[in-house]
């Protein structure tokens, strides 16, 4: 077994995963681990065994910086790490320290940002933005962070402007986990045409939002809607009601989606069926470049 | 102790609730219980046992009619009652009798309504319209009936010509139950001006409902906005969303709402605020009604 000694860790603490990379300084990785320590359910006193649990076997060569993005530095987490308001450089400074008992531990969380009107905060992807323009130097638009709570975000001359959050991802899991949804909506499956054009009445009668959900459930009973279809339908019906509020946001704009798998894909054909020609960048890889950047700045 | 001896007995069998009355062949209530025996949670060997938990104390004086409604009639519930269709006479006939182990219990099960385009269904409804109608003999308008799945309803000559519905009840719950919501939206309290101005700007600019949601808990943490606050104002905007897609049905319209408690009159103050004068029934009263009514035409 090869040891692994990293110069940085980076971290992506989240409500409900942990996920760690051993760093080197040139922005290598060196290697990873994750698990379902997520901020929302640990008490103050767990979250350094947490991190430990998962990076202590690339310890035991000195103080290396880790570096942490997410709901870890809300005020339910390992420190509250004060929001930075827009508008505000897209790369992040300002790191709050954490004090820790194990000597090698040198942690920083990345604050994250806040807007007072409308009133709206992100932790996490502010990371993701900074990585975004580290990896596109100079690129001005709008970026759409699809997510259980996803985020629209313009970006211009490398400041965040302005940015809006919806509820969409959430919505999707809890009508499918909790309301009557549940016996009409399938847990995979899809129906490309079903989802294309419930984006599409979405947003030409968006008046209409709230007359489409218990819709599904009268045509799984009197006309055997399948769950599949079901499932993709109503994503198009949420997905299309989010763009019809995020409307200022992509209409002519220089769009990017940030993101992973098929809900990111989702994103990019309903932008498509817009004429909204939409890039699509990996979440992982922006995050990384992110909490990369933010290692050079605490470095610099 | 005085024995009661009803000539017939009234049930309201929803999902969550078993509901019964001991009524005399004029219609006036001798006794009642209700219990959570709901059908919701019972196997089809429970119906019979949940029932008479609640009315054998009623029997013993030979066989007497027992009237149900709601989801009872369901495919999982203790009968499947077909649905009858829409154009349909609003004073329910053809009910599907239900066989029973106990002598005295002569049971029947009011049948749904259902509606092919848009598809929708209805089950317990029917009989508050046919209640209601039978309180107000020649009326036409539009009924609205709030609840976990409110349903709005279009009457006209005795009959029921369209309806739609829209779960406000069940999302409402769901956001304040199982979301990030629920750290932002108190269990009770309420803020009139916040209900109201919500409602109006849902309906001035429905394109933007899915924008409002997140807001709320961006601004408990930013604006301190109180928890009663934001539960008046979900419920405006969840409302609001609700009568911009029914506007088809209120606009211009003699509306009549039929529930019971706060939320059927959040429904009449978010009509008058659109200048829609709305009388309000308590739900109780027009269900007896509807279920005397149904007793009636059996006898009749």
């Amino acid at each position: 077994m090869t040891e692994i000694k990293p110069d940085w860790i980076a971290v992506d603490w989240g409500t409900t995963n942990l996920r760690v990379w051993a760093m080197s300084a040139s922005g290598t990785v060196l290697g990873q681990g994750s698990s379902d320590q997520g901020m929302g359910q640990l008490s103050p006193a767990d979250f350094e065994p947490a991190l430990l649990a998962l990076v202590s076997g690339w310890l035991g060569n000195g103080r290396i910086p880790v570096i942490a993005c997410g709901m870890i530095g809300a005020r339910q987490g390992w420190v509250e790490a004060p929001y930075t308001s827009v508008p505000c450089p897209a790369t992040s400074t300002g790191f709050t320290p954490v004090a820790t008992d194990h000597p090698d531990l040198d942690v920083y969380v990345i604050p994250g940002i806040k807007q007072m009107q409308p009133a709206d905060v992100m932790r996490g992807e502010e990371t993701q933005i900074a990585g975004f323009l580290a990896l596109n130097p100079g690129w001005d638009g709008v970026l759409c962070l699809p997510g259980t709570h996803s985020k629209w975000v313009h970006i211009s001359a490398n400041e965040i402007v302005s940015f809006q959050t919806f509820m969409t991802g959430e919505l999707f899991a809890i009508l499918t986990g909790h309301s009557v949804l549940q016996h009409s909506v399938g847990d995979d499956g899809w129906d490309d045409d079903q989802f294309s054009q419930a984006v599409q009445d979405t947003l030409a009668r968006p008046e209409r939002i709230a007359a489409g959900l218990f819709t599904l459930r009268a045509e799984t009973l009197l006309l055997d809607l399948s769950p599949q279809a079901a499932r993709a339908r109503l994503s198009g019906q949420l997905i299309g009601a989010e763009l019809a509020a995020a409307r200022p946001y992509w209409l002519g704009q220089n769009v990017a989606v940030i993101g992973a798998g098929h809900i990111a894909q989702h994103y990019v054909n309903a932008l498509a069926l817009q004429a909204v020609p939409a890039t699509l960048s990996k979440g992982e890889k922006v995050t990384l470049a992110g909490l990369t950047a933010a290692y050079r700045s605490l470095k610099g």
